[in-house]
């Protein structure tokens, strides 16, 4: 399809190559954006050269971010001597939309994993070990999924860091909220009963 | 949420207000686009740009394009004597991609809507009517939606195209390729019996 020309051809094939895009979705989004050329897609490409020219990693966490430091590291009321341990920056955003972690994070970038050939080294692991022995930290909470290869990356950093003495946590495991136990998978129902509180 | 820092937010949010695309949908690609953020960022950045600049309406047709003519209408091979008229861009997208038709197009805009005030001046049929009187047009396809503004605009075209003694022709409806008649509604099935041919 050369209809329109090459330039909104390219760019509705570069739009369907984006994760949950396809090219329906694609070519709607490019029509809207088209009949709104003047404001909201100008100010889109706008925002979007800029975040490609600025974003980097946070010197500290791993954070995406459009400066050196995040706004978390920033945020001197975020000094609580927490580090919550993430994956990547997709579940530091999730454990903030949860607003019930006050303390600062540390991005993994990746799991543990020795089929895919990625080892400690390629994981931050060091700079956490750094940061541990510089910064005033009493606890590292393992926020990591719940998977073999999150589970393995939990077991690994909680070894590298016994000798520092820092408290090492993970989150719960038992039944989400709103969640009906005729749904959920045998494995969680078990370390749901295995966890079981007094109420 | 200003985790990342203030731009990064607006990027996210300005995303997820495109068509299609919620908050959730937008991280995802906002995080995606920051991970390859010299390549595929940049140039879709860029390509956004030069599109908003460059998209206008074609002038004979009212196909978007990145020049005054749309590839279409600068094809001399497409002269074949017949205008399809459609209702917008997107009608016109679905028509090539069925490369069933190699004329030319009409983009209407809109269809009439009383309730809407919108009259066949906001809708490009006088220049519908221009077009006719100066190109050597034999037929008009209404390719218009089979609703009822659809077909009141249909009807109103049909009308208007009546002195100029072209032919005015509509398309088809019955049943869908691969449709099961138990799940199409009652109006097709009465449309496509009604129409019936002789095999």
């Amino acid at each position: 399809m050369a209809s329109s020309g090459d330039e909104i051809e390219t760019l509705i094939a570069t739009m369907a190559r984006l994760p949950g895009l396809g090219p329906r979705s694609a070519r709607r989004i490019v029509l809207h954006l088209i009949r709104k050329r003047a404001g909201q897609m100008a100010q889109l490409a706008g925002l979007m050269g800029h975040v490609a020219e600025n974003a980097r990693e946070c010197l500290v966490c791993g954070n995406v971010t459009g400066a050196d430091i995040c706004p978390i590291c920033e945020d001197p009321a975020r000094a609580t001597g927490e580090i919550c341990v993430v994956t990547d920056v997709a579940d530091l955003w999730a454990m903030e939309r949860g607003r019930a972690f006050r303390g600062r994070y540390h991005v993994l970038g990746g799991s543990l994993s020795a089929l895919d050939e990625i080892g400690p080294e390629d994981l931050r692991i060091p700079q956490l070990l750094d940061r541990i022995a510089e910064e005033n930290i009493a606890e590292v909470i393992l926020a990591l999924s719940a998977t073999v290869e999150g589970q393995t990356t939990a077991h690994y950093i909680a070894e590298a860091l016994a000798p520092t003495g820092v408290v090492v946590t993970g989150l719960a495991q038992g039944v989400p909220i709103g969640g009906e136990l005729d749904y959920l998978d045998d494995g969680t129902i078990a370390a749901a009963l295995r966890a079981r509180r007094k109420l």
